[in-house]
């Protein structure tokens, strides 16, 4: 099976191919100037310096490259980093498509979609109905190819899509259990919530906040959306149904130190921004914890009040107690 | 159909059945006493003043008895209160038992423990499995037939079974959605998770803190009954399961401000946790939006940073948008 | 003189017409009827009992009319009372127009209008001169007539414009004092920023919240007004101009605990926050001094973070130090 | 014309004089010792390592010296690096005055004068108008020269006059706006409120806080000053006057957790906080734009609560929207 | 034994002599005229409505004036109440001195003097001996009799120099365990704390708060009293032991939230604040439970973030384990 | 006198023999090994670099191991730093106990233990004797050798039983001082506080948290183990004694947000908390002061809010004020 980058033991020497994810040239305190290079394949990112670096490396060797690497693993204050061997661009006969080394959503683009296309029809409000299929419409391209953030959860491309349908299910399992939940109302927001990422974010790769979402942010840019949409269709800017939804996005950060202008007034309201928190925090906690062995602590996560996390040592599910299982009641 | 407490409209005389829940002996600014009363049956609470209470009064209409109630409905200071026109003990031939007038989760008992029995069979970890049967055992009847608390979230006879049910279909769909759960863990703490409160709490009616309760809190309570438990079952008290079984515990009210001594440091803590707050959540925005009418807004809700809710007008579900419902992916 | 309803000394008996702000029906212990009723002319409000309520009084004597009152200005639990002896509606013959009894704005409506326009004048950006002009146009009777709040600073009739020209003439003297400045932005930021209180607010007389007011707020109100009247306008919805208007907008709370999503990422974002601040408390200091005594507090302003203010005894002006007022450096 | 030291292009070699700011002997982990100097004129500074120090150059160059500098603008980290070719004392027929290389107020000592003498000409209140003479005349040296802060804002030579100046004039604007504030006690608030600084601070080079500085602070430093010079004048301790003064110094920072003992209770009081918040955040994110091109957004501003502020493109003041200039109202 | 005026049971009716604290003119809802009165003694506060009042009664029975009461102890909600049957000043020949009615410290103003005498002497440091001396001398009669807050703790006469002396109690015995204090300037500091106090509050009996108070607060008050005693005895402005004495009183507060401009930064002055704060707290306390039976939680304590305190059922002291008193280790 | 390891000046050049602390092998940029290594011994700790190391070298040199060191105390980055010329594990007729390396309390075991028999005697009261006796035998030896802190405060060995010590003898000040208090729960109490740090830290060398520790924090470790001993003790899980002693254990940190369940609901529960607070204080502050010179600040210190402490330059404790030492009252 072929190693991937973040799979090679220490000191060990390898050649393989990966994605340049960030080159900054810089100068040594011995005043030689090097290449301070992120690599980057699905298998997640190490640093490595490039040295004696000409003019022309410095212009071939940009984000966004696939390069054939030769080079040992080696450790720098702690954090894995590589030393570079040999280093030159990726031929054409060789991988060289960026998308091969960026993580993607655990489902595929066509899967997502008819996830999407199925929760639609169950939004039987016209009016959220009509206002969601114009701005997925709008927006369908980045939908599906954006991460969710710049960092913490979701951050893959395709991440943007796969959150939002993870609110989507536990949504479902929410108006199933509880009765009373306007579910059109509920699926709508939960569709619509993130979708001002597609404006916030500069898109799937290199992601950077744009001036609009430095400025305004998500929440504002697609509530600004929403109205508009809804002028075009012909629906009443003080239409209850209308106002409702704006209220979902609006407020789906639960509190105003978290950037939302409202705090949920909504039954509805409140429990998308308690699913949407769940669903971040989950992948937050797992990520995290996929970097670490059992008995140990992750990283701090800076999401979650930079707080560790603990993977327990083993999870024995045997049930071997002795005692009869019988009915406790 | 029989008319209940809070059926009788502005100024309606009516006679009825109903339970007093408290019963205050006081003086009016005039010198004369009365009796401060809030009656209640199982379609909310009114309080009413009884005047000219003689000692025999003040002996027999004591918290926890039905009386036979003849009155009107008015209200005072904007709040509805019954001006009284007869009381007198409900005899044994009529109404008579208090049960009858307090609200009760909507699910039987027995359907509860029928629901409890098949879980525990899915905590295949021995550890956990002898821990939470020691426990429930030992709490059983009042685990059955506590409030879930003292007022905010089920607030009602076998509310606290209820809430525990609730949390656990969630951490059913949960489990079924992320892979990597410890599923027997999760729910093993969310059993747990508030069976302390049966000591913390002095029971279904009437229900106060006890001296427990108010020094230590449910948390450590149970926390400490787990151990003791751990010890006779003869499990070692470094055990690793036991020390996940107790953080979760622990940890589960989420933040330190809220009294856990331990933030989550477990997957399964934090969801067990974000569970407990969407459960209660719902319900107490549930049972305040039941007291409105569409287009008002619900009391403020102390345990949600006293909020108020909207409550919709309509909520139309009809698809007549005249779109074709077509995929639109 | 006439003396107005706030003139009238303790025990002192008087006849007067006056505006009835708000008139509850309520029951008092003894079980009589009564309506509690604020009275208001423009020296301010005190409320009164009328008892034995008919029927017809109840329909008669509701907010908004003018009535005849014969009474006298007593105390109760330390708050001036009136006790009515005598009331009916005003008639036509004598002072019944109800805008005569509300406070209103220090300068006339035509003064604030010559104002604005001179102001837009000063807007040399296209992009800010239009959007303003079309939504100003929009809003045009409204924001003459509406207070800037329910409660707190500004709530009499034109208050709204009122405190965009104290904010603009602040502004002025900003824009000479410091270089640099982008005076247009900072204007149709002005002008702009508490417009959405003309879809928030209910209007000039009772002022409540609405349904749009509670569940979005008037930053995310104008915000989307604004770009639905560029898109009208053909102004690109990432025009950096428009990104900054909208911004001064979202931001000009400051905090995001006040209802910002975002703080003021602009230098002039910064300005129109710290001026609508110092505005809005200078007047509710002036408002709540205004009622006391050289040497006494003021009440609590709940907007000030329940701070007292002090009056101080005298203001004396008179230089009488002997010294020669000769330069000092 | 003369290029400053902030003016040189990445790898440009130049010639110049400049003030050595700081210098530290360092180790590096090869053995070597070096001088870590910052060096600086009127357009910022720039550090650079001086290596192979003989014992004469780590006496020689040290903080206030003028040096004749040869070298190259590189870059280190990312942050602007000088490698030094040649360094010398600067001699006294070449630039060596460490004040031709400070950053001065944009206005002269004598226009400051000036306008200080004529604002205590306005405050004719014969109590105040003695404290404040005493006080700027006991300090006069030093509040004409000291920088404003240690760092953060007005940090220049004489930004303590200059910003005490932009307070009045601003304070001068609201005077004007507003009726009813008494203007001697604001302007002698004013002229106060940071003159405490003269002691809490070392001095215009080099700026460090003092003992009395760090165990005291300017606010209790001043406030003792004036019962100290209130006594001399025979002016009475309990003189309102005197208290309210003293109040307006204690109060300025306007928050207990920014260290003023009371919050504002005086209107004065509340303006002349709010007005010096006001230059201070102008003056502070001015700094922060003038080191960004358009499109780009400052560094953290950490008195601003590490905001970046966005600098934008460009600042189209021209009136070119076709429309007619005709009045909106 | 004399009963006192809270011993009195319910519905018992009683003769006796007692201070009037406060008396308030007010109307009923029947249009009637009452004195809203508050009667004292030593051991306790119990209000009561004096009806049918003249004008003449509401001139004599006023705060201040010792009355002969003969009444019933009766309860309006839930809070002791009397009902007066006959009410009259006492004369000269029965009790009427005020003081025999107020609380005081448990110590004699004589032993309270020795205590203080004999800690000065161990304040071996001439600069902060001398200054103590002189501040002490010019408070001296009202640090003898004034309480130490307005309520909260040691609210009665003599209450200040009892605090005082209760610290300088604790202060000893820190000083004895732990080696390195210096004791002069923590006893100094100590004396001079809440010296302010004396200007902050009006005096012994119905304390309010003076505008100095208000504006000033008393740190600041006894910060500016220091500096001008040293003036005034020779001592240097900028002396360390001057700054360091400043420092403790200015910061005893301990954090910038509860007054103190400076938090402490002497290892002297953070003992001072830890100290200050456990004696009060230990008072509070101690008072709250008083007034309780074990068993029962005490009211809210204001000072203490609003805890109510547990007073415990019985505090069994009996040594009855069985086990050998022998040695653990 | 022997040189400790701090003891040496810049560039001194010594031999000696120290504690390896920790050591860890890193890579430098150069591509060469060496071991990243902190020596220490009771005078404190000092970092070095060892280079060219070989396998058998970092096999050997590990933390808990004494060696012989020959080099050159020298500076990095403004901290100290040593150079190492030469370096042997040392023999075992040369100093090689690690103990003699470690700082230990100011009390000997045998004193410390003396004292705790004497306290326990103090305790009168039967479940609160027997549960003591019996936690500290269980725990006896880590509660003697243990440190009272992974850092902050007495983090050396035998920190535990000495900080324990330090509250209890100021507890007895304050059961001297103050009347009312129930001595044997507040001795009782502070003796078992932090009795949990057994199970919660890994050991007096190289101390970490364990498992445990970080799951449930030693407050729910002690006092599960509480009810545990008074199990078998046949102590009833009701007893008051039994809940205010776990109380007291639980609640000691006096905040929520510190970690306690509970805050302080008893007098001794809150006098514990603060004695505990100030033992820790003042320990921290004069460590961190023993570190710098007088007229300096000390580092920031994590425990107290990162403030600085200031050491004064001299405590002048002569009396020659030439005033007669009389009394002053």
């Amino acid at each position: 099976m072929v190693k991937h980058l973040t799979d090679f033991s220490m000191d060990e020497e390898f050649e393989t191919y990966v994605l340049i994810k960030s080159a900054d040239k810089r100068v040594a305190k011995n005043g030689k100037s090097f290449l301070s290079i992120v690599f980057q394949d699905r298998s997640g990112q190490i640093p490595g310096m490039f040295w004696d670096v000409s003019e022309q490396d410095a212009q071939q060797f940009i984000p966004g490259r696939v390069v054939y690497l030769k080079g040992k693993r080696e450790s720098y204050k702690e954090m894995p980093q590589i030393k570079i061997y040999e280093m030159r661009l990726a031929r054409t006969d060789e991988p060289h498509d960026p998308l091969m080394f960026v993580k993607r959503a655990p489902m595929t683009s066509q899967e997502m979609k008819d996830y999407i296309n199925q929760t639609i029809f169950e939004i039987t409000n016209a009016t959220y109905n009509r206002i969601v299929r114009a701005l997925l419409n709008r927006h369908a391209k980045s939908f599906f190819s954006y991460p969710a953030a710049k960092s913490n959860h979701h951050d893959f491309a395709g991440g943007l899509a796969f959150h939002t349908i993870s609110i989507l299910r536990l949504a479902h399992s929410v108006v199933q259990q509880y009765s009373g939940i306007n579910a059109p109302l509920l699926y709508a927001g939960a569709l619509l919530h993130d979708l001002g990422k597609t404006v916030e974010l500069s898109g799937p790769v290199g992601t950077e906040y744009t001036l609009a979402g430095n400025l305004l942010g998500h929440l504002s840019i697609i509530d600004a959306e929403i109205v508009e949409a809804a002028d075009k269709l012909g629906i009443d800017g003080q239409n209850e149904d209308l106002l409702l939804l704006r209220h979902m996005v609006l407020s789906h950060h639960g509190l105003l130190e978290y950037g939302s202008p409202e705090r949920p007034k909504l039954l509805e309201a409140e429990i998308l921004h308690e699913l949407d928190e769940m669903d971040a925090s989950i992948m937050m906690i797992q990520n995290a914890l996929a970097k670490v062995k059992p008995g140990e602590y992750s990283d701090r996560i800076f999401g979650l009040d930079n707080r560790r996390f603990y993977k327990p040592h083993s999870v024995d599910q045997s049930h071997d107690d002795g005692q009869d299982p019988s009915r406790l009641f």
